[in-house]
């Protein structure tokens, strides 16, 4: 795979270039597979935040769960294409006046991102794909130096069913309870950072539902996997407030209440293009 | 719930009404829930089926796991407003020539099914949800006696944890493998078929990866819940043909491969139709 994306220019961010990876991973649980574990993740938080960075300066590399939210269409319907427009007789279609400004503006901005080479999106479905497109990535940017950076916003499993225990066929049902065992993924956010993309400025994500041990989880994740940045949130108010962990501070990042539709990802990203740019500069 | 469904007149299928069910559903794994376990399933056949039904007379009502494939999208690329849409300077939209044709059938047959009244579309994602929707369709529908058909091709979930075994925070890692004990699902195709809809048509599907089992499976499943119809299908296969088991015999049904672009839904539609007109005379 050669991954080409353009640099942008005229915003002092020439050359960055940031993988925002979203959605939730699956895991098999059959060789041909019927039924999976799934990790809940509707892709918000990845594509409000690759809308933020495209907009500072950078070339963003969306790799998001198939079917999962996409940049600029977060404030569309479920399937717009049937809720949204009316065919008229000609080869033209009308957008119901309700929701013309939104479907422009996710037309047009996505066009403009993909077209000027400054948006990649790249799907996965399993947990195998996801790793193994994110490791091609990493290898990909090496080049970039410190200009690359790693937002990790997706959901990826923590358990799974190695392939020697797998069973071929469907689960047969009828049988009374099942009973499964599963095994932990290996913690990849340490290879990555060690391994695949040792310079990358590397962001990872902690959803808890349990706030009590939110910040101490998040603490172990930046020490243990050498991250730059934690960002720790909880399932209930993620879309209020989050808690940016580094190695110096903890600091709450709020979205604007006076603002309406204002999004708590707007002040993040903010911080952390400040925070890239001092990582370059050091 | 009142529902209310206009009945169609002039082919002869006046006051049919069947209640598609379509994809797959969920079972949670915790309570506050971060982790399900999920069946697989586009939703390709029951929005295919839906479409055919609609063509027969029937009026439908889409009973479908959120993000599924919609009746009229089949051909249609993930994202169709960002693959298909450029927007032009007034406040019209145009489509890529190339797809033009399938946007406007799916725009145009969608609006005129839902608008006519000929189908209602019901959002479902966990098992619980699909449950309590389709009990009350089944209700709802009683009165139209055996004119009345369920088309159950969801891929129901077999295994949950229920609720008094569930975890109320996230599974936490980090504490070796996880075991897990799953209940196995009430076979609600009994209540369904003798409770909820006792005179209706009914008709099962039985998918399975491994052909050996295949028929035998769909033959008790046949027995054992009083079904009118089991279309058994090979997960490999399934877009190709499909075996149809009733208690007097097992009828190939295959896709017209001298067609391009026939469905196997096609042909089985006809069938179902014929059968049940067979029904309601009797």
């Amino acid at each position: 795979m050669t991954l080409s994306l353009s640099s942008r220019s005229g915003k002092g961010k020439a050359n960055r270039v940031v993988c925002v990876t979203s959605g939730g991973t699956t895991v098999p649980l059959e060789k041909r597979c019927v039924r999976y574990i799934d990790n809940f993740s509707s892709g918000h938080r990845g594509s409000a935040s690759t809308e933020y960075f495209l907009k500072a300066g950078y070339s963003v590399i969306f790799l998001y769960r198939r079917g999962t939210c996409q940049p600029f269409c977060r404030s569309l319907p479920d399937d717009p294409l049937l809720e949204c427009f009316t065919s008229t007789d000609d080869s033209s279609f009308q957008v119901d006046p309700s929701h013309a400004e939104v479907v422009k503006r996710a037309i047009a901005e996505n066009r403009s991102a993909v077209n000027g080479g400054f948006l990649l999106k790249l799907p996965f479905t399993t947990i195998f794909e996801y790793l193994q497109i994110l490791r091609m990535i990493a290898v990909s940017l090496r080049s970039l130096g410190p200009s690359a950076m790693f937002y990790l916003a997706a959901a990826v499993s923590d358990f799974y069913v190695p392939w020697e225990s797998m069973t071929m066929h469907k689960i047969q049902s009828g049988s009374g309870p099942l009973d499964m065992r599963l095994a932990q993924v290996p913690k990849m956010l340490y290879v990555l950072r060690n391994e695949w993309a040792p310079v990358a400025f590397c962001i990872s994500f902690k959803l808890e539902t349990d706030t009590d041990i939110l910040l101490g989880k998040a603490d172990m994740a930046l020490k243990k996997y050498k991250m730059h940045m934690v960002v720790a949130n909880e399932l209930q108010t993620r879309k209020e407030e989050v808690i940016v962990v580094t190695e110096q501070e903890k600091i709450t990042v709020r979205r604007d209440t006076t603002q309406p539709g204002a999004d708590v990802e707007d002040p993040l990203i903010k911080l952390v293009v400040h925070r890239h740019s001092a990582y370059i500069d050091a």
